[in-house]
């Protein structure tokens, strides 16, 4: 989680919300990912996606199985039905998203029995380092 | 609707799910896809997204605004999140998908008050037409 913590904070750096993202398949680190919205004009370019893009490349497969997913924040409703198209095995992600989260909130992607592939779900990991951070990046922008 | 169509039929051509989208402004087809998940080794590269990503670098905005999108399947939950990131004014889709539809199906994902813009939604356009490519290509797939 602490690549998933510094591509989070680089984010911000760079005027992004502050999410970063990790694949992880078998103790290595396949891809990691920064949310890239603003630089590349481009509205799907979430961590998650981008780190489930590169993780596919990487292994030459849609399907990333034996993988586990590390992401700074609940995943919004885009990536988590990304994250079940892609087999991730384990999902970990850091603060509860009440307002765009769509995982434990919102359409709860993975709580219909249309959705094919539900990952383990471990949710709430540093909770309150990982919302400070948000908080952080939204108080010097307003 | 024609250009989607041909979209469709040219993945399914691939030995893609045959499904295809066009981001349309002002009467200008602004880009066209179909869906390359497995050709590109993509669990994200289903037809709309990357017609949107398409279109958005073409704008070089991330937000698609007074741009609609036409599509040949009800989008699933992952695209009809990022046609509403997007900010796509209408979306008109063809056949109807219970199975992994996440429009009216499924998570519904413009109906919850945490989804910030929902287009006009225009559904089953073409319905039979649409949902017979599907089951060639199933059919044939058997």
């Amino acid at each position: 989680m602490a690549i998933a913590i510094a591509e989070a904070e680089a984010a911000g750096m760079r005027g992004e919300v502050p999410v970063g993202a990790v694949v992880v398949k078998a103790g290595e680190v396949l891809s990691r990912a920064g949310n890239r919205v603003e630089e590349r004009a481009d509205p799907t370019a979430h961590a998650e996606i981008l780190a489930l893009r590169a993780a596919a490349e990487r292994l030459g497969e849609p399907r990333l199985e034996e993988c586990d997913l590390w992401v700074t924040l609940e995943p919004c409703p885009m990536c988590a039905a990304a994250i079940s198209f892609a087999r991730i095995r384990r999902l970990y992600f850091g603060a509860y998203d009440a307002k765009g989260g769509g995982v434990d909130h919102g359409p709860r992607i993975f709580d219909h029995p249309t959705c094919h592939h539900r990952p383990e779900v471990v949710g709430g990991m540093e909770e309150s380092r990982m919302a400070e951070l948000l908080r952080a990046f939204f108080r010097e922008r307003r």
